[in-house]
């Protein structure tokens, strides 16, 4: 940690943030600059003492800043854990040599519909099937998921086509019976710093994908990442789904693919990019998916409907079986040319 | 809602929309333009038909976009109720002809601090005291609040001290012990589309400060609060807090008061100013809440500590009570300017 | 400076990053951390070197980020110049304990409008009159301006009104005779980085107003600012007008009132704020004028037009003269209250 | 044309409204709603009267909101030229089958510098020589380029090395001697709203590189281009080089590949990708690099630097010739993967 001082600091002011970081039992290295004194702490900072100690300092008068030189996160970072995390979720490897395809509609709407996708999705080589049973709306007038029931038919699905399954879960109360039924728990965008909600995931010690919220940086992210692993589950992937965009006129967020080197390089955790809600129409799902498989990503996964048209949510996102088989050849293709399989 | 066509859209493809929306029971307009077409539905669509309408529309071939031309709330909104909502919170009247102010630490933290506070806010004119039993935190190493002993901390202060309570509530499960221990529930920005969350807090019947989450417009905080009204609470107070900023050099966040003159148009729910959190740093903080109250709002949400250097969290951002006992006095000056009392 | 090596930085990549900067004529001193090293350059950097030394520092194997510890900008900083800058345009004083008021149509459009405008703002009690007679437009079809012809109109309605001038210039080889027409220059947002015209204005000596760019930060303005003092002008007042919105469904921009008391800190020169681009809407110009006062700004420029339904441009955001009128009465009141008159 | 009047707009208000666009000569077709009525104006409106119009419609009480039904621009529109625009440049051919790879330093720095960059970046297999004379700086105190010196060097360079040029020209007044000197002007993503500049581009007849703005939608970006467009040229690529990010802890922007395929549908002009400026850091690059070609762009634009630690500019974003030569050979197989060549 450094502590900026502003130019016109006085001694005395300099003196007393000294003081302070000394009596919480830390070393201090004192810079003199040009303009401005720094006043660096090389002394190893314990978790739960980085923002208090911050706070207080930030109060001195004479501060201009306090930066941290080490990352807020420490279980998701690539120096606590050098090696590269990989999972099984059913039989799909995610985080290995090959790009995991996660695909299937918005939500569970009927027996008929989260049927017809999952056997379209595994004939077109996806290995996990999504489907949302608790659906989060912007409004309260949309349908809201078939709750239980769509539970229900995940499980059977599961069983009957062969397939793994993801499923959004947003109340903390519910996640042990979704983790019952479902083989990796979804929390999603929205719900990215709920932390009651991370914790229970964490406790479940499930497999989670972890999306980003769409104003969330990639430290923010990585923090709340780092509350389900320091609760118990060690099995997270992360995913890239799209930032605010400037504007909404051609597009629905704006997919930051950026954030899939970058993760890369900073966490061990698998990367996956959600190419539906990171543009927001079917005719442009394609082109990002494939992009996404060039920069290095784990993974992706792709709203699939028997159907757009009838669709209760997402159908402009959606594409058909036809178009999905299509778009997996093409990504077979992307993926080997940067050395990577398709499962 | 208004379907545009691309420019070089066939008839047959307007025709299949036209049938679309027919078929659904609705009238149709059709609107040659200049290059596109336009199909206009007069009709007055259902709440719960909107969004599946509008994807299904979406996702024909031929259409450029569809457009809402209702707003996507209406509980929340002015031509739903015309007259300003009001509410008693404790003795304070929020949405009445005085500018309400509520003022206390980010967390509690003990017995003496909330005390402490809450005689030092009291006596410099607010009326609620505001104080974290369950804070929400970016890393799960930092103070997570004094959880159950917080609320009967601020059961007790409220009893002792003779004021109003306002705390957050982040888990749909707590919603029931956090109403019977203070008079206002907090949604905090990072829960403002966490709609189990919201449910419960509608169905709870108690009042409800929501703030806006930092990348979310004004429709979206405007539906967050209908499913507030929606499930039982007409008692909701919107709470502008600051939008993401471009970046953090100087401040936090960005103080949106376009918000205030465009909420007070728009809604008749009454609109909160958070300056602590809109800016994040004490020595800026009495500036934008003389702005805040100058912009129009109905009242404000003001961090004050007793010794904000010792501060658990958010010490940078409060202020001591000599500095709020001072603000309150150049508040006072503001709000007469502008034909407002302070409460 | 200070540099922040990775955590597995090793002795050897920490070695070549200090003989840099040695070799450079810098002082280092090494900061060992818990897990990062930092090293410190307590000597100070010529200004021509800030950039390129950290590009090259940036180049280095196990350099994860180096961070510049004084500002980017020189001659407009507080720490330069300790008093607040004041200059006079005509007989206005910007940066005085008045706050200035600038008014007048989005630009010139004809020698009665602008005539009736300067004379309805100057009754109203407005200093200084703007007017547009180069227009920067977003689409190529749209009005441009009356050029040269409207140069002289300025020129003619300040002698026979008897008001000050500010108008915008936008190619750097206008400069000089725009310089010959009117009291002070605007710079508008979207030239904010144009810096052979923030160079030619510089040079001319004359009065400026600089608007900040729409994704500017405060640091990228005062380097802009920084510009035009370099290159000689030192009369430049700032102008904060608006950033990117979220959306822009109730408003044109965000009016970014943070930056007035973040600013008047930092920088000593005057805080102009634009309540008309700022919110986009004449409806809301009044809140956000008031709010603005209540701030701490030092003067407003806000757009005024004879006759908003026939401006041929900005009209929605433009006060008719009657509206703005019973502003400035509104605004005399909340500046009172801030200790401040209305000039 | 769509004028969406509010919720308890009168008939009087709709009334005026009518009689304002009919007294324009134009149509009107009215659409009562549920709650709102909209009017619509099936007549093509002149480019000319669209914001006037606008502007005066929004002006009328009882007026919600008035949306554009067709695009802002018509030169750069696939409505207006069906077929992709593809010119030479050189002998490099941008907007044809291949992927057109253009490369070399920020900055022309000495002659030794960018003969080394252009036997490099050619021998890699790049076909056009980037390098800026004229530098945009944030800082008045940073390297501003060799100016003419430079451009001398770039014709210089061009006919010794045989490789076609690009640089960038910030000053209306020096368009046409940078035309003279080399082979496409680049206008830069500070400049992109710079109408001066455009309107000089445009008369040169030169082929031009238009960088998109960091907060420029899409909308803006085209009607930039249509500014070139109209006045003259008719050889315009348009650059995606990073929008403003989030934050700036790991990337300088946020490189928006959406851009791709939606510019490919909504316009028929090239799109190139600059991932050097799009992530800001060498080690990333590659990975941008080669999701840009995989999401269907028509060419890159990269900086190599022959040795990046002793650039005077972008040190930290450039790689060096062994680097980028590897990364042309990745980037062949990627774009084979989507049946393009690299050129």
């Amino acid at each position: 940690m450094i502590v900026l001082m502003n130019a016109g600091a006085s001694p005395d002011e300099i003196g007393e943030v000294v003081a302070h970081i000394e009596a919480a039992g830390l070393a201090t290295v004192t810079m003199p600059g040009g303009a401005h004194v720094a006043i660096g702490i090389p002394s190893a900072i314990p978790p739960d003492m980085r923002e208090p100690l911050r706070n207080a300092l930030m109060a001195y008068s004479g501060v201009a800043n306090v930066v941290h030189v080490s990352r807020p996160y420490k279980l998701a970072s690539r120096e606590f854990r050098a090696e590269s995390t990989s999972f099984k979720v059913g039989d799909a490897l995610i985080g290995g040599p090959d790009c995991v395809v996660m695909a299937g509609p918005c939500a569970v709407e009927s027996r008929e519909q989260i049927f017809a996708a999952a056997r379209a999705v595994k004939d077109a080589g996806a290995t996990i099937l999504r489907g949302g049973a608790f659906k989060p709306r912007t409004s309260p007038y949309s349908f809201q998921g078939l709750r239980e029931e769509g539970l229900e038919l995940l499980r059977d699905v599961r069983a009957e086509v062969g397939i793994a399954t993801v499923t959004e879960v947003v109340d903390p109360g519910d996640v042990e019976s979704v983790a019952a039924h479902v083989d990796m728990l979804q929390i999603g965008a929205r719900n990215m710093q709920n932390y009651p909600l991370l914790t229970a995931a964490g406790r479940s010690g499930h497999p989670v994908l972890l999306k980003r919220g769409p104003s969330a940086s990639l430290d923010e992210l990585l923090q709340a990442a780092e509350y389900v692993l320091h609760h118990g589950s060690s099995r997270v992937a992360l995913c890239e789904r799209g930032v605010h965009p400037l504007d909404r006129t051609y597009a629905r967020n704006t997919l930051d693919l950026n954030a899939v080197p970058i993760l890369k390089e900073i966490t061990h955790l698998p990367i996956i990019v959600d190419p539906s809600h990171g543009i927001g129409h079917a005719k442009y799902v394609g082109a990002m998916a494939r992009a996404a498989v060039a920069s290095g990503c784990d993974g992706l996964i792709i709203e699939v409907h028997p159907s757009p048209r009838e669709a209760l949510s997402d159908g402009q996102q959606s594409l058909d079986p036809a178009q999905f088989s299509e778009l997996m050849n093409s990504l077979r293709r992307v993926a080997a040319a940067v050395d990577r399989g398709l499962a």
